[in-house]
C-alpha cells in the first residue's frame, strides 16, 4: 500500500485573551463550546507567555481578544498567541477583535505620522492570522489594510432596533457630532425611517476674529429628540459637547449611541453630567464598574460574534447575518 | 588593491505613460528636464510593449501615467513600465498617479466585493514600485492601501486660492453634495476663512410613502454663493442634482469645483446645464476637447507635481509644500 | 465539550470573467454545473466592478477567462475577481486562462525589455491566485513564471486526431513558419507517425546584397501536404507568408493548424486568401463571425478543461489526460 | 446545480531522498505504507532530477532525507524534491531531516559569518515546505529559524533507557565534553534520576605561560561510571579526549552517548581506541560498514519517526510522545 | 536634458523612543548629535501617537528604544516609530535596541509555547526595520532570527575589565548559576586569563528522596573570589541563590556581574542582601532610584552603542570594535 | 547640530567561490582590483564554511562562482557566501553565474517534474541576491525566473568573430543538433552575414518500422564547412552525432562550437574522435586538463564578465556591450 487515506474532520477551538476574558466566554456559551484553557501569565518584566494546554493541531482556532486599558499588552498578547497557534499547527488562525486597535490612526493625517492601523494589520499577518473578524471600524477602508479575508460585522442593527424600540414614537433627527461621520448619521437615518439628520460644524467665526473656533448645529434640531451616534466614545469630549449643543439649540431630548465603549477618563464623568437621558454602548470592550453611571445601558455583542465565528466555521455566510 | 572606490551621484529622469504625455511633458519642463524617450506601443492583439530607449541604470525613475478613460489599460501599462525599469535596473521607482485608478473601490461595501483599491496598491508593488504620489485621494486611507511611502498631494489649496480670488468677497457657502463629503466641505471652509457648510441628505421622505428617496438641503444656502466641492466628477449626475438642489433652496449662485475632471458621458452635457456659473477642475486627467464646455475651468496640477518630485529626489520635504 | 467537530466538505464552483462567456458555459456544461452568478460590470469610467451574487466561503473556485481582444481589461477583470474571491473566502481559487496573456513578452528580446509574462503570472499570485490552468504555452518556461501549481494542457493531441483523421492519407510534412518552433513541428511530426518536417528560414541573401532578407524553405515540400503548426495566429502575417513559400517551393495543399486563434485583423483576409485549403484552430480565444473565414474550422477546448478541472478538484491526476 | 460538492479525504505518502533510503524504508514499514517510487538520479554534470512515479495531487507529502556524507547534495536533493512535490500539487509537504544540516552554523562566532542553519529554512521555506521535523537540535533555538511549525523529536529518552537498562545499577556520573553542553549533560542527569555531572573546562593555565590551552575536569569523575553525552560525534577528537581526560582524572568506566552520528574520518579509529567501553548512537544518519568499530551500539530512530509522522498526519500531538 | 543629476550625501539621525530617554541623549553627545525632536505622546486609551518635528527624508535614521519596565508598550512605541519613518521615506532604519525583548522565550521548551523573540523579529521587520543593533543576546543564535543584518555588541569587555581593574589581584572563580551558561562564564575565563569555572548544578538529590531538588556547586570555589556572571538579572532569584551556595561552599568573597539588569521586583532586596560585596551591570536599561542599592555599580554602555552607531553610518567596521 | 551629514562613496569588491577561481583572478585582473581574502573551506562532514577577511560593509558585492563538477556544492557555496555578505551589511549583492546551473530543467517536460532553474533563482534571491549575472542562458525564458535585474551577457560574438577569423573565406553552413536551437542556429548565420543553416531532426522512420528513431540531416550541407553550434556541451553525445551524421550528409569539414564545456565523461573522447576539425569553447567553465584534446580551443570569457560587471558598478549600460 502506497498512501495512508482517511476521512477529514475538521473541529473548532475557542481562544482567549486576558482583555475581556467575560466576552469569550459569553461567545463560548453561545456555540456551546468551551473557551481551551491556557498557562497565560506575565513575566516578572512583563514579557507575556502563552502554552495552550491542549492539542491544538490541526484546529480551525478563533482568537478572541478586546483591547481596552492597556491596549498595547494586549496586541502583543494577541499576537503572541497567534504565534504559538502557528508553531502548534493550528490549521487555521482567526482573530476576533471586537474593538479593532489604533482604528482611529487610519491614515496621515500630516506627512510624517504612522499609519498604525495598517501596522496592525500587517504584525498579525506577520504573525501567523489567515482572518480577521472585527466589529464596526473607525472606517470602512481599514478592511483593506488586512491582507486576507476581514469579517466586518456591523453592531448598528443591534442599537437602531434598541432605539426604534425605546424612543420609535418620538420625532427623531440623528445628530452626527462631527463633520467626518455624517454618513454614519445618514446610514442611521435610513435604519430608523428616514429621519431628519444634522451634524455640529466646527469653524472659525469671520464675525469673531478673537474667537477662533465656534460649533454651529448645521440641520434641525429644534423640539426633537436627537440620537447622537458614534462609532466609539473614548473621553467623551466631542459627544457631550455635541449634547449640549444640540439641547442648546433647542432638542427637546438627546440620547446617545455608539458601539465601542473605550470610556477613557473622563468620560464616564462627562457622559452622566452633560444631560443625555440614556447612553447606549455595546460591550465590544470591557466597560469596568468604575465607569458606569446611572444612564448607561449595554447591549451584548457576543450573540452576533458567536454567529459570525459559526458561519466561518461552517463555510456557511456571514454576509447573510446583515440582509435585510 | 581589493577594492574600487568612487563618489556616488544620483540622476532623475522622467517617463511617462501614454494616458496623458502632455501633462507629464508640462511637469518635465517645470523641471527642466526631458521625458525619457521609449518605445511604447500596442501589439496587434492590444497587449502592451514598452522599451526605454536609453540607459536606465541606476536611477531615480519617476513614472507619470493619468488613468482617464481606458483606465485599464493605463494600468497594465503602468504595471509594465515599472517592470522594464526594475529589469533595466533603475534604482528607485516613483509611481507618480495623479488621478489613482480604482480608488472610489476602497472597502466592501457589502459582503463579496473587492477592494480594487489595495489590489492596484499591491500589484504597483508587485510590479516593482518603491513609491507612490498621488493626489486628493478619494479616501485618506487609501495611502495606508500602499505597502511604502506614499506623497499624498493635495490640490484644494490650488482650488480654494482660485475661488478666493474670484468670488471672495461674496457670502460663500460651501455644500457638500452628499453625506459622505461633509468633512471636505468643513476643509474648505477652513481654508476659506470659516464660511457656513451646507451638505445634501438623501433620505426616505417619511411623509409620502410613495416616493423612497428625497433630498434634503441641510444648512443655510438662502441667497448665498455656494461652492459644490468634490473630490471628484465623473457623469456629473451626483453634482448636477446638488447644484439644483441648492439653486432651488434660493442660493444666489453657484459654483462647482472638484480635483479630478473623470467627465464622463454625460458629465459635459449635465455640468453646462445645471445652472453652476463656473465649473473648475484641474488637470490630474486629461479632458479632451468634447468634454469640454463653455463653464468650465481647469488649472493646472503640474507646478505642484514637479515641485513634490524635486523634493523627493532631493530628499526635501514634501510636506512643507503644504504647511501655511 | 471543548470543540465544535465535523466532516469536512469541499464544493467546487465556477467563475466566469466577460472575455468569452460562451467557452465557459461550454464547460460548465460539461461538468454538470452552473456558472455561478456574478454582479459584473463598469462604470462610467471603465472601472470594473464584480460581485459573485451567492456565498462562495469554503468553495473550490474556479475563474474561467478567456482574454483575447481587450486584453488589458481581461487582465484586470481577472485579478478584481480573484480579489473578491479571497476576500470573500474561497478556500482556493483556480485561475483558468486558455490562452495566457502576454506569453510572447516572456523574456528580454533586447535590454531594458520588461518580461510582461512574468509580470503576468506576479499580478495574478498577488491578486489571490492560488493555482493557474492554461493551455499550449509560447514558451513552456512560462510555467516556471508562476509560483504555484500550473496545470499545462496541450492541445496537439485534438489538433493532430483532426489532422490525422482528414489527412492521414496523404504524404504530410510539418512545416514550421519560424526557425523558432522547430522543436514544435517535430513533436507534431512524432505524433503524425514520423513525418519530414521543414521550416521557413529567414536570412540575409548574400548572393544580393540589396535585398536584406530572404526567406529559403529548409526540408522537402515539394509534392507534399503541408502542415504548417504555430501556437498562436495573431495577425497571420508570418503564417500566410510561410504557406505562400510553401507552396511555391512545390508543396501540393497546405493546412494550418494552432492552438489560438488571436486572429487580429487582417488575419481573416490573409488567412482565406493565402492558398491554405483549411485553417484549424480551437477556440481558447472567442472567435466572432466577423473574424470567421470559409477554410475555418475551430475545436472545442471545453471538453479538455473540463475533465481537467475536474481532476484538479477531485485530486485525481492532470498528466495522465495527456498519457499515451 | 451550482456547484460540485463531495466529502474531502486526505491520503500521506512518503518520499525518500538518496541520503539514507534504509531508514525511510525502516519508517514506511513502522507506518506500514509503501515509500512513493521516483525517478530519481543524477545528470552527467551532477545536477539531480526527481520525478514522482504516481500523482501526488493534494496528498499529504513527508519528504525524509538524511544529509550524511555528501551534505551539499542532499540539502539541494531535498529542494529539488520539494519543488517537484509543490509544482505537482501536493497539498502539505512535511519535511523530515532526522540531522539537520549546518546546524552547528547557528550563530555569528565572529562577524562576517553566515548563519547557515537559518539560511537553510529559508531555503526550505521558498522551495514550498510548509513543516519541518527534526531530531535533536545542536541548538533548541534553530525550531525558530524555521517560519512555521517544526516538530522537534528528541532522541534523549531512547538512549536514556538504554544507558539505565545497561549500566543503571553503577554509579553514574554525566560529562559534557566541553563548557557549551553542561545543560545537555544536566537533562540527562535528570533522565538518569539524578546523578553528578562534570564537563571539561578548556582554559588557558595561567601558571605555565608557554602552554596555551589546558583541559582541565571540573566535578566528581573518579570512581564513578561516566557517561559522556553530546548531540552529536562528527571527527570524535572532542569526544575522545574527552573520554581520556575522564579516565585519567581516574573514571572508572567510560560510555560516550550522543544522537547523531556523523563519524567524519578519523572518527572510527578514535572512538574505538579512546578508552570507551561503548559507544551509543542513533541512525539518524547512515553509518557505512567502514565507519563501525566493536564499541559502537546503534540504535534505531525509526519507530520514534513514524509516531510523529503518523501524529502529524492524524493531527493528534507529537508533543504527547514526550510526556512522562 | 534629460536628466537631473548631483552628488548623492547621506546624513544620520537619532531617535529615542520613551523608554529609557537618558540612555539615548548619552549616545547622542558622544555622537555630538542631537535627538530629533518628536511628538510621542499616548491618546487617552494608551494608543501611541509619534511623528517626527523634522523631515528625515532620506535619512539613515538610528530609532533607540530601551525595554524595561511596560515592555510590550515599548515594542509597540518602537513598532510605531518605525513605522512612521517608513513611510516618511527615510532612507535606512537600524533598530538600536541595547535588551533584546523576550529574547528568554527563543525556542519551545515544550510542545506548543510560542518562539516570541523570533516573533519580534519579524515584527520589527514587517514594521520596516532594515537592521538592528542589539547587546548581549541570550543566546547568541536570536541573530538568526532576523532577516537582515544584525550588529550583536558585547558588553563583556566592559565588564570585565571593570572586574580585573577592582579584582585583579585576587583569586578570582567565575561561577555560572546554571547548567546552561557554563560557556559564558568559559569566555569570562579566557578573557580574565584563564581563572578556573564552576557552576550550579540543579539535581534531583538521589540520596534524600523527598527533597525534589538540590543545588551542588560543581568546580573550586572554596577560599577564592568568585564571580558570579550571567547575561541578565530579572528577579534575582537564581543569582541570589547562586552567591549564597558559592559562599557556603566557602567562598572568600562573591561579586555579581551581568548585562541587563532588568531587577523586577524583590531583585534590588535580594541582590542586595545576598552577600555579594559588589552587584556591576551596565545601564542598558534604566534602573530606577528605587531599584538601586549599596552594592551595585553601573557602566554606561553608550559609549560602545556610540561608536557602533558610528561605524554603522560610516561603512567602517563593527567587528573591529571587538578586536584584542 | 541634529544629524550627521557626508557625502556617499561606493566601492566593489569581488569575491570567488572555489568553484573556478582562476577565471575570478582573471576577471579581478581585467579590473584591476583583487579577490577579497575569505576564510573558505569544507568542515569534516562537507559542510561549508566562508568569512571574508575584510570588512564587506557598504561595498558593492560581486561574487563569482562557476557551477562546474561538484555542481551541488557549488550552489550551496554560493549562497552561503551570499548569506554572509548580507549578515556583514554589504550594500548590493550581484552574483555572476557564468553557467547558470539546472539551466536545463527549465520546465516541466512532463507531469510532477520539478522546475529547478526557477528554484535556483528563488534560492538566490532568499539567501539575499539583489542582481544576478550570467552568460548565454540555455533559454532566455530563465531570465524571468529571478525576481530581480539580471544581466544576460552574449558569448556568441566572441565565438562568432573567431569562427569568421578562422573559416571566413569557407562557404559555411550553420548547423543546429536538433529541432530545439534551429533558432540559435539562426542567429549565428545572421553574425556570420547570412549563411544557410541546416539542422537533425531526429524521427521515427515510417518505411522500417522495426527502427524507431532515425536522424535526417534537413538543410544543406554538401560540401560546405559546417559550423555545430550549441550553447553547452555536456557528455557530447548528441554533438558528436551531429558531427558524423553531418559528414555522412558530404560536409567538407565540420566545427562544433558552444559556450559552456561541461564536458561530461566521456565528452573529451567523444569529441576528439568523431572527425570535427576544431572544437571551440569559452572557459565559463573550468576545463581541467584531463578533460582537454588536440581540437579544443577556448576563448576567455573573462573580459567580457569584467566590462560587465565595470558597467553595473557605474551604472554605465550592459546592453550597450552587445550594440553592434
Amino acid at each position: 500500500m502506497n498512501s495512508l487515506s482517511t476521512t477529514t474532520r475538521k473541529s473548532m477551538m475557542l481562544f482567549s485573551g486576558r482583555g475581556y476574558l467575560e466576552l469569550a466566554q459569553e461567545v463560548a456559551k453561545e456555540l456551546d463550546v468551551e473557551i481551551t484553557p491556557q498557562s497565560l501569565y506575565d513575566f516578572a518584566n512583563g514579557e507575556i507567555f502563552v502554552r495552550p494546554e491542549q492539542s491544538v493541531r490541526g484546529t480551525d482556532a478563533f482568537v478572541i481578544q478586546s483591547c481596552g486599558a492597556g491596549i498595547n499588552t494586549w496586541v502583543m498578547e494577541t499576537l503572541i498567541m497567534i504565534d504559538a497557534l502557528k508553531r502548534a499547527s493550528a490549521k487555521r488562525i482567526t482573530v476576533v477583535l471586537p474593538f479593532y486597535p489604533y482604528a482611529r490612526q487610519d491614515k496621515k493625517h500630516r506627512g510624517r505620522e504612522p499609519i498604525s492601523a495598517r501596522l496592525v494589520a500587517d504584525l498579525l499577518k506577520t504573525a501567523g492570522a489567515h482572518r480577521l473578524m472585527t466589529v464596526d471600524l473607525h472606517t470602512d477602508q481599514v478592511q483593506g489594510f488586512f491582507d486576507g479575508p476581514v469579517d466586518h460585522l456591523f453592531a448598528q442593527p443591534l442599537l437602531t432596533d434598541y432605539i426604534s424600540r425605546s424612543y420609535g414614537g418620538e420625532p427623531l433627527t440623528v445628530v452626527s457630532p462631527d463633520a467626518g461621520r455624517v454618513r454614519t448619521a445618514e446610514r442611521w437615518s435610513n435604519r430608523l425611517g428616514g429621519t431628519p439628520i444634522a451634524f455640529i460644524h466646527k469653524t472659525r467665526d469671520p464675525s469673531r476674529p478673537n474667537q477662533v473656533v465656534a460649533n454651529r448645529v448645521v440641520g434641525d434640531v429644534a423640539d426633537r429628540t436627537c440620537i447622537v451616534v458614534d462609532d466609539m466614545i473614548d473621553t467623551g469630549g466631542t459627544i457631550a459637547k455635541a449634547v449640549r449643543q444640540v439641547l442648546e439649540a433647542g432638542a427637546r431630548k438627546v440620547i446617545v449611541a455608539a458601539t465601542h465603549g473605550v470610556l477613557s477618563d473622563p468620560a464616564a464623568e462627562r457622559l452622566s453630567t452633560c444631560g443625555a437621558v440614556e447612553v447606549v454602548l455595546t460591550n465590544t470592550l470591557a466597560i469596568p464598574p468604575a465607569h458606569r453611571f446611572e444612564q448607561l445601558s449595554v447591549l451584548s455583542i457576543a450573540p452576533l460574534l458567536a454567529k459570525a465565528i459559526y458561519e466561518v466555521f461552517e463555510d456557511g455566510s456571514v454576509t447573510s447575518l446583515f440582509d435585510v
